[in-house]
């Protein structure tokens, strides 16, 4: 039996088996695909302190070798459900039943895709789901935007002041965002909203050069030349089967402890109910989870 | 006047200022002395994701570099207070007044220190005032542990798991940690309590040797050879007037979102009451407040 196994080898989670290998736990990180997480589909990021500017996988690969470099132990199975059994956490896998004394949950989040031609294949390259993130990199720029509700609306009014210009294309005739964020966003200059117009196509060889659209109520198609797409049409928790309390998106709800409903269960990084999805903040989270994880083992 | 100002140039404090940056607002950070805070005293840091093994005065040239590289402005000087004026936050400091719609207060802590002869030399070289940070570092060998209180005992437990043998030197005949720590480090084979002792003197020339320890009851002194000292005896915030909640300590008290009592000031790492003191936790804490005071300036 382990004392701790944590699900999902993002930041978070890496830095959770950094701070467990030296505080001498007997950790296992599980993972299902490849270590590295969201960010390691990222062209570059450059806010993450201490590295002004990385490509994603560069920097996970840094922490992939940090973390083994503590000595910790990976497994590579899909995780399906997570019960306890008395003091004991007991994981269901592709690879056969886990045991430990405490488990903590990284497993990410996901945001949701349009799924046009172009998408997946440019995502880093122009299309993004971050503005915080990737913003910066269009300063000066026009960008669309595409999405209606709270976060689209909101990460609209934050790009127009980096961008020069961005185009929110909404789906509906109207904002679904609360109306404070519809008012400042039908305020603000530099952003034009086209209405009751779906995105039909990403374009561009390596990089984004443009998107396509259709204007739903003239049923005509026509091209928007930009090099920076932001999606916010939702974001989705990794499903895993766990009886934690979760918020009614089904990101799990964690404390300043991370600390979930269940005593021993942590949850991290963008699984919580997170204010703010970074490598920066997924590391903190971890650190702070495999403290506190050692403070319950040792009880 | 400032969109935003952050008091303090640590770890959490140039995080903010990368964030704060990239989100475009007028940023100023105001230092006291030099940038990297506490960490900058450091040896060898081996905790922060990414980098297995750095000086702390490397690793926040690196902070430095990657801050000032977004264009964030920095100021010296010491702020005495932070007051409101209608929605404006108003810093008396050393070099005048200044003024923001938000500020960020990362202005650290302190360990207190015992003030023996060797104490500040050797601070980084073998005396520690963090096990979390430096308790790798002795693996297998015998550290001696100065301090009786709970966070005392709780450390002497985890350095017990790690180190061969934690000697805990403590001025008076019981400890003063609640119940459930003291039966637990009482029960530990290899932590041994020297009651009624006090520290003299850390030796050492460039790293520590060992630690000269006074028996309060024969008033006898002797050597102890060892090659870590940690101290637990207090830890204080920084000293700045500010008219927020705090805890007992004197710790801000701060939300997930980093807000304080007062809406536009935000607390971040050290300075407030944070689970767990490091230089990846203030890096969280700092992208989250820099990214929820861009929210509350726009508004």
């Amino acid at each position: 039996m382990y004392d701790l196994i944590i699900i999902g080898g993002g930041p978070g989670g890496l830095t959770a088996g950094i701070y467990a290998q030296r505080a001498m736990l007997k950790t296992l990180l599980v993972e299902k695909l490849a270590l590295g997480g969201q960010i390691a589909v990222s062209d570059v990021i450059e806010n993450y302190p201490g590295f002004p500017s990385i490509s994603g996988p560069g920097l996970m690969e840094k922490f992939e070798e940090h973390a083994k470099g503590t000595g910790l132990e990976v497994k590579y199975a899909e995780v399906e459900s997570v019960t306890t059994d008395g003091d004991e956490k007991v994981l269901s896998t592709s690879e056969g039943e886990l045991r430990a004394k405490a488990v903590i949950v990284s497993t990410g989040a996901k945001p949701s895709r349009i799924n046009v031609p172009g998408e997946l294949e440019l995502t880093g390259k122009g299309v993004s789901y971050c503005a915080t993130c990737d913003a910066p990199f269009y300063r000066g720029q026009e960008v669309v935007l595409i999405g209606g509700g709270d976060t689209a609306v909101k990460e609209a009014v934050y790009l127009s002041k980096i961008a020069s210009k961005v185009t929110l294309i909404h789906r509906r005739d109207a904002l679904r965002a609360e109306k404070i964020l519809q008012e400042k966003a039908l305020n603000t200059e530099n952003i034009e909203i086209l209405w009751s117009h779906v995105l039909k196509e990403i374009t561009g060889d390596k990089l984004v050069t443009g998107v396509v659209i259709e204007d739903l109520k003239a049923g005509a198609e026509k091209e928007i030349a930009t090099e920076g797409v932001f999606i916010f049409v939702g974001t989705n928790p990794s499903a895993i089967s766990i009886d934690v309390e979760k918020d009614k998106s089904g990101f799990i709800i964690a404390n300043q402890n991370m600390e979930t409903s269940v005593k021993g269960i942590y949850a991290i990084g963008d699984a919580r109910n997170t204010p703010l999805k970074q490598v920066a903040t997924a590391v903190g989270d971890g650190a702070i989870a495999a403290f506190k994880a050692e403070e319950y083992i040792s009880e």
